[in-house]
């Protein structure tokens, strides 16, 4: 099931070159996945705080098919891929809602489940697939 | 004594306007703060590991006389200002090398020293104000 | 009258500290200022494209009375205050959704209006002052 | 040859996991390219005023080895891929000074040149490619 957030672009977001910092969309994608894990009762600042494991990003990557300007509100669509039991990715897929059709830019990050003590890897938690 | 702290202006610094986004402005007089502290000894990620203490930011200011464009070199003028003993401020004159008699912007942080475990307001370590 | 914005905190708004990093609180304030340029009608991206005048910021203060986690969702209210035809200063409340009666943050933006060629002051078009 | 650029980590680069929020590795790689681009007489300002051509990214991609703490002196080695005549790639490889055989993160940006007008792609200047 699909997942969306959505987003006004705002002028932090932009550089001199006048449209989205290249980077700054990669952030954006992130803010949907911590959307998606809200939406499925995960709640970030608890994990921070119990310490029992951690989602480090291990790679993300971000496409640009169009400029992105400020002031465009964006939909951002959320798939979460398993790939084994401690590694997943998710995939974002990045609209403006005033042309949902046209594909802007696609991203994807993909997350281990590590001991955030020991920086080792340990199964991930179920609640994270949105099992 | 006046530290200075050299910094090139990013793309990323920037935003559509054509100019340096006015919160970097005090993100980067933090970086040089953030130097002006290790050149005392101080390091941050010893602080954030230990746990002894932490220094959060109760006021932040900046004012702009002059835009600051990609690829200006900055220096920042750092000055600590103790304030009381558990209260401090730093201050800073921000040039650009290529014209360093034109003050750009000039900014000041106040900064405590809380226990980061309670937040309650602690004395301020010796280390901190450069003694 | 009063605006609010509302916007939750994310990962990218956080440091080390484990809290929202002080210049960020900034950024955020003035996307609630951009908000509030939207609701009379004012778009950024028309002004930067059109480039008959520009606002920039030549002052910016923020005051922190609580530490402010990642997961919070903020209210901030938003208010104009015109001192000079060219000139004019915008109000910021910050408060937490669960908690809003408890002021979490304050702080101030004052912007001028330029020609952005000439970089010289211009008097301030009607519409930004919310008239 | 590779180009190489030395940046400290700041509190900024950080998020509440402790280590350098991953979007903000990306930034930090396009900081090593404005230098390398810099460094054989490319100023992006001018680039940016002239608007003779734009450098968009059109692809972004970072993977993560080892996380990356505050404090840490990074030094990013920088190398251009031609791919054609209207697109390149940088190839960016991030180490710490502290322990310069480990990679700690590798980077990829691909570009092609545009008019910034019409947006329309056109041959790449030769000062890019370094030639």
């Amino acid at each position: 099931m699909t997942f969306s957030y959505y987003r006004n672009i705002y002028l932090s977001d932009t550089d001199a070159a006048g449209v989205l910092y290249f980077a700054q969309g990669m952030s954006i994608c992130h803010e949907a996945y911590e959307e998606w894990l809200n939406a499925q009762g995960v709640s970030i600042q608890t994990i921070l705080k119990e310490k029992k494991f951690a989602l480090p990003i291990i790679h993300g990557e971000i496409d640009f098919f169009s400029p992105i300007f400020c002031g465009y509100r964006l939909q951002i669509d959320v798939k979460c891929v398993p790939i084994k039991d401690r590694e997943y990715a998710i995939a974002y897929q990045v609209f403006s809602t005033s042309s949902p059709d046209k594909l802007l830019a696609k991203a994807l990050t993909k997350h281990v489940c590590i001991n955030p003590i020991t920086r080792k890897r340990v199964p991930l938690p179920r609640e994270i697939l949105g099992e």
